[in-house]
């Protein structure tokens, strides 16, 4: 069912431009900061088993997937930029991992050396799957960086005898995980392995779930308690409210419902599915149609890192786990396989340049769990929220990997190929080889996108050959203009699903040449986001902006932009905004001077024009805490009644 | 140092009117209910003290001020409307209170029958001074109604061995309480009993708080506990950060706060004390300038029930707990009397018919505890907010008889007097008789207040006198005629401190009447505010008005309110609203319908007309749970630029 193939990232090679200086900053500073906080706090070492009742650093059920992804980020690292110092350190890490592997096959840290006895007795919450679905994971990236087997090896028996645990089998328990991950991670196992035992226990462990009697409580009973007590006595939470192919709307944990519709997804590609395909259709719907933050953030509510109902979208208390809007790419990049649809390239796009790259501090070494998208200083304290600060590390540490290897593999949302076409999702800085219509093409983008809309792609097969080069033209651009070769090729026309699709008889020194023209968009949002009425966001082509306090003082909120007001794109002085877009404008806020000591009053303030000046949302609290604002209250004179207006007579 | 002394509530007598009903519904159904609840519970019959381990109905620390504070409410009935069943259950109960005395003069169940060995050991956590100090309140109230001396006599002997207990003398202990409340108690009884000691208490423990050792430290540690493990790990919650004479600002738990400063108002007012007094002043100003809702309510944090910082006031997420308003009224009216000032009466009325009655079903039956300034339904379960539901009962049972007890005694609200003058705070139908000048005047208010600015006052010495009525000209009012027997008053020349001075000679059948202009105000907040910008609030008198779903549909946040747009006072006709005055005016909003499936977009919505009707803020969710909301969104076109506006050029 899968219609495109993703070229892998390590043929996509990532130069200089935009990327190319965050995958630098995430392979010198990120990633080996992740392995000293593994180190430092003990996720690392645990694999020796040789933690007692009473030591410090007492392992954690999460841990191991922390060292996994970190393995994985490594791997994607070393297969794109060799670095002989950070492959010893991978391989001793998988090394010392394989020895911690049990007799039996199984391999988990918490559960060999802190509670044995409670192997596999608590699915619903204890993180069993998922850690195995991360090393599985991290098997695979390794065994495709490297060629060497141990991790792969160790999976597969790892996995084999999970396959013998859980199934509808004499014998064996009829579980599913409280967190997805292990299924698409099976499925990642299956096409390295070509073994379809393991999509066979993807697909039983997606069509197990959400089954009455309920798994969940079952093991809750076994265990001795009552099973209305798990967290938030829903069933929601964990996307086992109902069997996967009923569920219609994302409901739950944002990053669970990611990574088990991202899972479904693969196996609706692999078998063909249907009714899988369409409750991931479905879903995807509800997400972006009515759950999603304009930074591509998702799961606004803090207290359960969870979805709650359509439009509720607050923003000062969002949520917008950095893992969720990572996972959210995750689910796109398998649906753009099966139906090459710009609607989920732009999601990829959208999530990509603003709420995961908001998770990492601009020099890589501090991280976000939460991605703002409004921040007042000094109310923190109060509401338990995480500071509006990167910080170091998390005790659930799950969002810096991530981040890490989201960022190692960024090459493989670039393309997508088929045998004769090959589909150009996203615009960055680099070269790939592909294999197409029986000959190697080599494809050079140039460009400084997302700061501006140039992109030059030059198409180079090695002898002349007809295929098909589809270049997305993005949701936000309202004026593409394509050249190839310097001639205009209709945009309106010939776009198919959001893709241009130029299909010709290549040769070397073919040049198509995009102008996506990229003013200043003012964003409103749906009527029902109720934090959103009254004020927009500004955006530049796929960059979302907001205003720090650093830039426009303090009470962001009263800055009161009117819809005829010019907005200007300046380049940034200061040194971090140095060269950087930023948006300039004339805009209006009361004088707090004028209030004196008065709270509320009847008496019209009046306004005083003043300047502002929005930067990337992904760039803020770079520069020291402050408020920081991405929906600016908008007004629009020609919607309120005056003389003269017939509008005021109805 | 007091100016001033209220009226008691039993000489004032209030008939039918907008408070005449209200104490009506008090009387007859908030009061059995309570009592019933209670009973329910196991607040009552606790004082039986025969609860062993293991018993159903463990008697909670809070627990005796439940009773307490229903005694209390219940007395203040009886004063006003002799019952004979009722008295007969107070005096039931007061006798059981009796019974549970110990030797020694303590009285608290929970100390006395769960936990023994903790007397005196947390009194920063465990209300054991606050239970006391309303047991206090109770007596002198029931002492007050009845003449009865039992609950009196031993709240004595409590109070007296409090005192052996606590103060500065060798052999006592240093503390005082986590939560005020027994100050304001000790300062009553001292003006009841007429003995000194107990005012002295009263100084010690408002003058021992916040001085460093801390006494919560010493006693956390003598229960072997870290000091920091107290809620939060700060001493501002408790207000004992600072001794009392440094505190500029409102920190903390926002009901402590309250009960704190009237007590210190009180023991200014009684000896004189300056500094105390200007510590009022600065916590009142920061309160009323920076950190009160528009309804009354303070204590905007819903984790801590407590102050955060200036202009920190979210609608959806207030807290504004009901009790918090009755303290602010307790505080307030304390600093009226000491300082004759409208600004302590405008937040009296202000708290009264906003954010003190919302905390009650008009049928007087259910309860809030949270007095949110806008709703939304199906976010509750998700944020761990409680119910936009009025409820029946809560296990901290603070708030409702709270609210019970300041309805029951609102009379002394009403009045204030010297020697040879009566200040005239509220406007409530009804008449009052007071010895001014030597002689019996009856005074006697006609009036539809709040629904109309109408007030009539028949002043009616014995014989004819000269004295003063101050009546105030409430801060809201921007125009208010005056007439004395039908003569215009100047009622700006003659405004002190905005109470308008008629100095003259009364005789019987004099007549003040007040003419005070009622059109609906458009409120707006400080800029600092960053909740409310680009929005205001409709009030019309003292009530503040909100939108509610059942009159004016969804999405409440997108109706804009044009600055010019006309709002007109109708009657309401359904049953509910029946003869109330609500707000009624054109508005504009966007069309969904237009929106179709999108979340985001640039292109702009048109704008449809419609009608809003706004009610009375206090009556909403009596008519099932909706969207609800107080701050409007307002556009004013006078400030957008446009052509041929010179701001446009700025």
């Amino acid at each position: 069912m899968r219609r495109l193939v993703p070229v892998s990232f390590d043929k996509v090679h990532i130069e200089d431009g935009f990327w190319g200086e965050r995958l630098r900053i995430n392979r010198e500073n990120t990633l080996p900061i992740q392995y000293s906080r593994c180190k430092a706090t003990g996720v690392i070492d645990a694999f020796r088993l040789e933690w007692k009742s009473g030591d410090a650093k007492t392992p954690h059920v999460y841990w191991d997937s922390d060292a996994a992804k970190w393995i994985e980020a490594a791997s994607y690292s070393l297969a794109t930029h060799p670095d002989a110092r950070l492959q010893k350190k991978v391989n001793d890490l998988v090394d010392l991992i394989a020895s911690a592997q049990q007799e039996d096959g199984y391999l988990n840290c918490y559960f060999t050396i802190v509670a044995p006895e409670k192997r596999w007795s608590n699915l619903r919450q204890e993180h069993e799957l998922y850690c195995a679905g991360h090393l599985i994971e991290a098997a695979v990236a390794h065994y495709e960086a490297t060629r060497s087997r141990t991790l792969l090896d160790v999976v597969c028996r790892y996995a084999d005898y999970i396959d013998s645990v859980f199934g509808r089998r004499r014998g064996q328990q009829r579980g599913y995980p409280g967190h997805a991950e292990i299924e698409l991670a099976l499925v990642k196992l299956y096409r390295v392995t070509g073994r379809s035992n393991y999509l066979d226990l993807a697909r039983y462990f997606i069509d197990e779930r959400g089954r009455r009697p309920h798994y969940f409580d079952k093991e809750a009973r076994q265990r001795g308690e009552a099973p209305a007590h798990n967290i938030g006595e829903v069933y929601d939470y964990y996307q086992a409210h109902l069997p996967v192919r009923e569920q219609k709307t994302a409901e739950g944990h944002a990053v669970r419902v990611c990574y088990l519709y991202a899972g479904m997804a693969d196996i609706a590609a692999e078998t063909g599915d249907k009714e899988l395909l369409a409750a991931c259709r479905s879903v995807w719907n509800n997400i972006v149609k009515k759950r999603m933050y304009i930074h591509g953030g998702i799961g606004s509510n803090r207290f359960r890192e969870r979805f709650t109902i359509d439009y509720d979208l607050p923003n000062e208390e969002a949520y917008a786990e950095t893992c969720a809007a990572v996972g959210l790419v995750f689910f796109a990049h398998r649906m753009l396989q099966i139906e090459p649809d710009r609607r989920y390239s732009d999601v990829i796009e959208r999530a990509l340049y603003n709420g995961i790259i908001s998770g990492a501090s601009l020099d890589g070494k501090r991280f976000f769990y939460d991605n703002y998208l409004a921040s007042f200083p000094g109310t923190h304290r109060f509401t338990g929220q995480r500071d509006p600060v990167r910080q170091n590390w998390f005790d659930t540490a799950c969002c810096p990997p991530n981040f890490a290897r989201l960022l190692a593999s960024l090459g493989q949302y670039v393309y997508s190929q088929t045998a004769d076409s090959v589909f150009v999702h996203l615009f960055v800085n680099g070269e790939t080889g592909i294999w197409i219509g029986g000959r190697d093409v080599r494809l050079v983008q140039t460009t400084q996108y997302p700061w501006n809309g140039n992109v030059r792609i030059d198409v180079s097969p090695a002898s002349p050959a007809t295929f098909t080069v589809a270049v997305r033209i993005p949701g936000w651009c309202e004026d593409a203009r394509v050249t190839v070769n310097g001639e205009a090729v209709a945009t309106t026309s010939g776009l198919s699903r959001g893709y241009l699709k130029l299909r010709r008889r290549w040769k070397k020194g073919d040049r198509i040449q995009l102008r996506l023209y990229m003013p200043v968009e003012r964003v409103e949002s749906h009527p029902s986001v109720r934090h959103n009425c009254g004020r927009i966001a500004l955006q530049r082509g796929p960059v979302v902006y907001c205003l720090e306090q650093k830039d426009n003082g303090k009470d962001l909120h009263d800055v009161l932009l009117p819809r005829q007001t010019k907005l200007a794109v300046q380049a940034g002085s200061a040194s971090l905004l140095k060269g950087i877009p930023v948006i300039v404008g004339k805009a209006f806020r009361r004088s707090a001077g004028e209030w004196k000591e008065a709270l509320y009053r009847t008496t019209r303030s009046g306004l005083r024009p003043c300047r502002i000046k929005a930067i990337p949302y992904f760039m803020w609290a770079n520069r020291g805490e402050g408020e920081m604002l991405v929906w600016i209250r908008e007004v629009d004179e020609s919607v309120a009644p005056r003389r003269g207006n017939p509008r005021a007579r109805t």
